[in-house]
């Protein structure tokens, strides 16, 4: 199947400061020629940081996108696209909590959304967290909070949290651990 | 802290096929001014799909976005940003798939990516599979296979399923029903 798709062109449409916009021209299977975005996205790393009392650390922050306030696991961009992701997380984890970790766990891979973008997690999992200090970037503001397994798996089937890594995350990790 | 956020202007670079790009002219708390990319979507609806023995229907599709096939749940974009997602999700099933659903239930909203889109995807369950006939856009050339939720399960952890709204709703919906 994949065979019979060829993309002809890709033509940069615009410059982002996190993406970058492409109109990529495509012949379809049945010989028809159409125009699909692609958004290329550099990947990003996200961790489920697990207290010793086995409460989850989260990262309240204002999405612009949403114009409303989200409830996330710690993430972020790639440094680039060739930093190791698990050196990625652990960044995140210790720049939006002020929590180092020492060996994050691989969970798992997602991708956003694959329709039109490449944006690829890989999401992991940190224990024995180790205080440090939270060092934000410059337009980042995030309170830091903690909450129950349970509590948040509740908050998914209440549409509370409802970002997809966070969302993939928790689900993965309470199945995996037998929460 | 949402109050502290101010978006001073949005303009709109190009619009797209299934997504429109713009620039947001942001006021940060902090008193800086930045850019940000904004994606706008119309959103979309998908569908567990349980067949009477249990399995789910998915979808396998080539995406240009990642450059190979992804196996997915059935999903789509709206009908315009009013059609009821419900409803959007029962006829992406059939139109996918070749079956249709008389009563769809609803299992939880997830935001794709939450720093710079809006997509947000309605995701319900469907039981009681009624045979019709698949119909395709005029782009879609997609194959309908069926997996136990284990298999699923077992596919997310080993890297073979990573569509962040599939990885989600199968967790869901085995966490729901204990599967």
């Amino acid at each position: 199947m994949a065979e019979e798709f060829k993309r002809i062109k890709r033509e940069l449409v615009a410059k982002g400061h996190i993406i970058d916009y492409y109109h990529d021209t495509m012949q379809i299977p049945n010989g028809n020629v159409a125009v699909w975005d692609f958004i290329k996205h550099n990947g990003a790393a996200a961790m489920v940081a697990v207290r010793d009392d086995g409460k989850l650390l989260m990262v309240r922050q204002y999405r612009n996108a949403l114009e409303r306030e989200t409830l996330e696991i710690p993430a972020g961009g790639l440094n680039g696209p060739d930093e190791p992701t698990d050196l990625a997380a652990a960044r995140e984890l210790e720049e939006e909590t002020g929590y180092r970790c020492e060996h994050p766990e691989f969970l798992m891979s997602i991708r956003t959304t694959v329709a039109f973008c490449d944006e690829k997690i890989d999401i992991y999992v940190a224990r024995n967290l180790i205080p440090s200090r939270q060092h934000l970037d410059e337009d980042e503001f995030i309170n830091v909070e903690a909450y129950s397994v349970e509590e948040l798996v509740e908050m998914i089937y209440e549409g509370k949290l409802q970002d997809s890594k966070t969302v993939g995350a928790i689900l993965a990790y309470a199945r995996k651990y037998g929460k």
